[in-house]
């Protein structure tokens, strides 16, 4: 079976990694070349400098899943509608170049007439359900716009989005509170009790309008010192999420990402009861991988 | 009895009137000097070029509300802890010239060990609840940081504050919708259709981390003409702040602010059966007059 080369290409990063035929990592690569950073029409040139000596034996394919995919990308490859698997996913590849390398579409759905869109999350899921060896569940990819996917007989069958990250770096970087909290450069380690104190303020509030203007009192009235606000914060908008996420107490969950931000999820989900099992990066490399399998049964 | 010089200094504006005995205004005026622009030192200087004309006459009072009472103003004037109404506000105010110039403090509330803050919106409060007639009430002061306010026999029992008029602007300027609306020089009129559609999902929704990407989705889907998407946005976060204050249906409330925005509170709650007043800016005048109303009485 041929190699393959899978590249993660996202608005803010490009990552990519060779797969030997059993879908084992070689080596990885990682650039700041997010879509933003690309001109239309630059695309190829950019991904013949990050991975062109990986492409040179002809027998290796590239699957690209992404923001690479958008209109503002390297191909547009239009969203594919919910329900959606393997199969429908394989079926709507734009190939960028015949055989060789093809851009992996995202997913829509709708609720109550309003859309939701991912690219690139999708091969996240489909990669951690075969590691773990899952076929249906509830999977959660915290991020600038987090995830939530629902998972039913290996086809995603809906999901939300919520923009806790970018909430949290808007608030922190240019909001009143970013006066009060320490510079970016500064920022502080973990602080695991103010975190929780954030978690369980959300929970209990109704909207982080309100909970969010608490970073500020505390710290105006010396109740919390500066160098827990980071945490406090990120407390209070990963609570906010969950808030409206609602879960039965014996619910589990799927965590995909860095660990960074994975560990915060599942410190916030476990307190409430919640099971959780973690994935992280390698769910990407693992998804095109499986994708790829998907395509050589379909042209042999 | 004597002129009174009223003047409104807050983060971002400086306002001013001169009113006669009977509280009638006389004469108004308004400065970009808002405390962000003074520096430590400065606020008498400003203060004398822009109202000292009006301060000539030796029997004319000012009274200050707003952040020039705050730490980072001209001089601070620590908070009054609720309840608090005229006497509490009148005993604790901080002169900068004896019985000339004073700074009107800001009030304090606490509910589950979280502080809360306001600094002039008790003056607003005082002064429309004069000009209504009124001793008792729910009031609501649109703004970057909204306050809920709660009355009970002439005195301040209890506020809530909402950070909606700094999520809006967040959202509008420094998020990823920022690249799909217009641009702010450009910003189109009120779409009220529009405007309702995201104050009905707001009150459905769980959540504005959630509701908010429905900016960007109906634009990529094309379901939303772009023009439409700032008083969506706008219908999203105000909508989110009264999801999160649930009141009963024949809920009665006073508007205070400007005439934009208090109109769009007031479609969104009478749409839901609460009955609204509106107080204006006078009312800033109003109870800066009658607070030194109660000053005679006190200092004959």
């Amino acid at each position: 079976m041929q190699t393959l080369v899978a590249v993660d290409w996202g608005t803010s990063s490009l990552r990519g990694a060779r797969l030997d035929s059993t879908g084992a990592v070689l080596e990885e690569r990682a650039f700041a070349r997010g879509i933003l950073t690309v001109g239309a029409g630059e695309f190829a040139d950019v991904f013949e400098a990050c991975f062109g000596d990986w492409m040179k034996d002809a027998g290796t394919l590239c699957l690209v899943s992404g923001m690479a995919g958008s209109k503002q990308g390297w191909l547009e490859a239009p969203y594919c509608s919910c329900p959606a698997g393997f199969d429908e996913v394989a079926s709507r590849l734009a190939w960028v170049k015949a055989g060789r390398i093809a851009i992996v579409p995202g997913l829509s759905c709708e609720r109550d007439g309003i859309p939701d869109v991912m690219r690139g999350e999708e091969i996240q899921v489909f990669g951690a359900l075969q590691l773990l060896g899952m076929h249906s569940g509830l999977l959660v990819l915290p991020g600038t716009h987090s995830k939530w996917v629902t998972v039913r007989d290996g086809k995603i069958d809906a999901f939300s989005t919520f923009m806790t990250g970018e909430f949290y770096a808007l608030l922190r970087q240019h909001s009143i509170l970013a006066r009060t909290l320490p510079t970016i450069d500064t920022d502080p380690g973990e602080d695991w009790p103010s975190f929780d104190r954030g978690i369980a303020l959300a929970l209990h509030g109704g909207s982080l309008l309100q909970t969010a203007f608490s970073a500020r009192t505390l710290a105006l009235f010396d109740r919390m010192p500066q160098a827990s606000l980071p945490s406090f914060l990120s407390g209070l908008v990963i609570g906010e999420e969950l808030r409206a996420q609602p879960l039965p107490a014996d619910a589990s969950v799927v965590l995909i990402g860095s660990d960074t931000l994975t560990r915060r999820y599942e410190r916030a989900l476990t307190q409430h009861g919640v099971s959780v099992q973690r994935a992280g990066a390698e769910a990407t490399w693992r998804g095109l991988w499986a994708l790829a399998q998907t395509l050589h049964l379909e042209t042999p």
